[in-house]
């Protein structure tokens, strides 16, 4: 059975926060996650990264759900598994063979405080190192160690534009 | 013989990388990396990230240097193996078993556009899925392959705080 990765961003609108948000969403499409969820509207931020699935593939999804609560025990309801990203969990590394067994995944993840629903509503609550870092690489380490590296392998559909890899230089391929 | 990593960002000094820089270094230093190398000096940028080493430990230098190019033949000159993250590279998974073996690694890291240099001056240009996604997602996951996990149980040294893992919620201890 395909495993699948929905990934939920708590977002606080702040200016500063925009490009990360922006990352967040890029490294969940990239790494094989089939939808963001974030926690407030943002018609800039869909534009950019609905932008970039027309060009290069999906599907992926990026959705608002202000009331995140609810998306959260829905998903939980549907069989997803909570797994909160944290610097202050437990080193992933000791959770992740169990977490590969599960088949419906959700990653939440903050950004330096959130509440603290993330941490009671999520069945684990692990870190990626055990230092301050990034939510980004975080999230994108954590999914390359779920997907065991297939991510890296996957075919994105309905692109228009395609990547050629290249020892030296930029390639890319119009398709279709 | 242990390895040893620096991490080199071509940064623009755009008030939008800015946080994008931060956590570029962050990840640097929480994945394994000794040093980053800045182009563009940034007094605020050096500070945030030698406060988080002063207190989570290290050892981890930011250090600047518009004369990048020198820098890089310096490195090179040292014995650094100079592999370039950009999106339009080969496959990391398809040199990672080689790139292993280097003991002394310079990871190049860009942001939208890189100087051509960056292409033609390294020795190796790989890419961490072949997707438009993050310089900081891609930096972490190259290191952690780098360094094949043995990142996430590094002991920094000098810390004055050390997070203690825990399932639900957040622990921090001081030390010494």
């Amino acid at each position: 059975m395909e495993k699948e990765a929905i990934v939920l961003r708590y977002s606080k609108r702040l200016f500063r926060d925009y490009r990360i948000d922006t990352h967040c969403g890029l490294v969940a499409r990239a790494f094989g996650a089939r939808k963001i969820i974030f926690t407030k509207e943002d018609a800039g931020l869909k534009k950019s990264l609905d932008k970039v699935t027309e060009k290069f593939g999906g599907p992926f999804e990026t959705i608002f759900r202000e009331d995140w609560k609810n998306a959260l025990k829905e998903l939980k309801t549907q069989g997803f598994y909570i797994t909160h990203l944290t610097a202050f969990g437990i080193p992933f590394q000791k959770k992740i063979p169990e977490i590969r067994n599960k088949t419906k995944l959700l990653v939440l993840i903050g950004s330096e405080k959130v509440p603290r629903e993330f941490f009671e509503l999520s069945d684990c609550n692990v870190s990626v190192t055990l230092q301050p870092h990034s939510e980004v690489a975080a999230l994108a380490v954590f999914l390359h160690e779920f997907f065991e590296g297939s991510e890296l392998e996957k075919k994105f559909l309905n692109a228009r534009k395609e990547i050629i890899p290249q020892e030296k230089g930029r390639k890319t391929a119009k398709l279709a």
